[in-house]
């Protein structure tokens, strides 16, 4: 007897189980920002397989409140581990500053405990003291960044002298995710809270771009920063970030699948998570639909 | 025997009878918006008893895809329902444009035939060819209001004969919710937008706001817009259209409680709601959290 198996359910097969076998590194954020840093994890550690994840469908973040940032950022957490992610990282300032202490605490023990959530502050928080002569840094974020205190708690851990100034730009993602970064009317916004964060000091000689939007934003930036002035992106530091944790944890390292493979997910309609992810990314995306489950 | 009814039993039964006797006229918006509308609903009809519910855990509504806004629309209808609304006003453009009808036609025969939802286009639509002698009218709104073209599908039911000119303001929504409407960097914007709707026809003589958001923005828009065009905010129209439809419907006019209480409730933090929701209102607001059941 011959079987004839139909070559779309070989094919839907395959899918399957290759997305079974996949371990892979997520990468979340509130929408498109994280793919600047997922762009320098691709660059620094083209070989793993990553899986990044847009809560497009209730981003913007950064204005919302603690609980409603930790509910959501709890549910895109699960889903990634659902899909296969051993590590996550949080590539949003607003959820590792409002969620993650508290999913690393109290919900990855019962969720996975040999599973791990990372997020873009202390890594960022680590690196300050290289840059500043002056011990006067400044913190540019969201509202939400900038009221949790996250980066002068977390700077004062790490280095107790450096003084820490912070402005927070709630323009600045909508500016970003409007694809106005670029263009005159970002001036305004980008040169008055510049101006107003170089007014806390005169001696601030670093400046970390807490969220990563800001880095599209930085050509109008060095228009009104003065050039002795350090600006940090998060994505290289990150990335530098998590190759040194990879190489202390050997045994996450072995939990993950190593075939530079790259899938986008996105909470609301892919097609339009294409069309603005190409800015951040540089290139062609072609994302799929997640659908989560709400807590 | 003696019964001791502790004093927080019988109030808070009394609150219970007094919520379940309360019928309402529900008024829905993403966010801050439709507080705009409310308080022309409340001026025009302060008799009745209104709940007001903005889904600012989920806001803005304007650049997010068909499914998510009908998904989001349709849990807050029916949240607004078991609260006791008899009738919902969706006072929310980008609401009306993409979930109404599907409400109205499939899902409110299945909730409850007896009750209405009632959107903010349509009356808004119908007042346009009183104020244009040209047969030009501009509609300023979200991306997601003009892709729907629910404005000149609505206008055009009424009188084919007007043209309609959209022009979409992603950022204005931004720029109102994060307070920078009478800012300087708001000019940018406003002048922007409306020199772009103005240059797709030189004959436009009336203007619709065609968002709830933008009434905060008409001293900007006044100085940009020539003097011989009339500007449409929606709160009049649409409290004019209310009071008609409650007069045309004694059968659902009987249905409502009249004792002139206002509830706010929000999806995220009332507190943070309270703060902004001030300078839509005019006056102190006191809200309380309102949680969603997913659909």
């Amino acid at each position: 007897m011959q079987v004839i198996v139909p070559f779309f359910v070989i094919f839907q097969l395959s899918i399957l189980n290759s997305q079974f076998s996949i371990k892979m590194i997520g990468v979340f954020d509130s929408g498109y920002g994280g793919l600047t840093v997922l762009k320098e994890f691709v660059k620094r550690l083209p070989e793993y397989d990553y899986c990044y994840l847009g809560d497009n469908a209730r981003a913007p973040y950064g204005s919302r409140s603690f609980e409603t940032v930790y509910r959501y950022t709890l549910e895109c957490v699960q889903y990634l581990f659902d899909e296969g992610c051993q590590l996550v990282i949080l590539a949003c300032n607003t959820a590792s500053a409002k969620a993650l202490r508290t999913i690393q605490q109290r919900d990855l023990p019962l969720l996975d405990p040999e599973r791990r959530v990372l997020g873009v502050i202390r890594p960022s928080a680590e690196v300050v003291g290289q840059y500043t002569q002056s011990g006067h840094a400044g913190v540019l974020g969201t509202v939400g960044t900038v009221q949790s205190l996250s980066y002068p708690i977390e700077i004062a851990k790490i280095n107790p002298r450096i003084r820490v100034f912070q402005e927070a730009c709630p323009l600045w993602v909508p500016l970003v995710e409007n694809n106005e970064h670029d263009k005159d009317g970002a001036d305004y916004f980008v040169r008055r809270h510049i101006d107003s964060l170089l007014m806390q000091s005169h001696d601030i000689d670093v400046i970390v771009l807490a969220c990563t939007h800001y880095p599209l934003l930085m050509d109008k930036m060095m228009k009104y920063v003065p050039s002795g002035i350090r600006i940090l992106s998060q994505g290289g530091i990150v990335a530098g970030s998590l190759a040194d944790y990879l190489r202390r944890h050997p045994e996450m390292d072995v939990r993950l699948t190593k075939n530079g493979r790259r899938i986008f997910q996105t909470t609301d309609s892919p097609e339009l998570f294409d069309r603005f992810a190409s800015i951040f990314w540089g290139e062609e995306v072609k994302s799929v639909k997640a659908v989560l489950t709400p807590k």
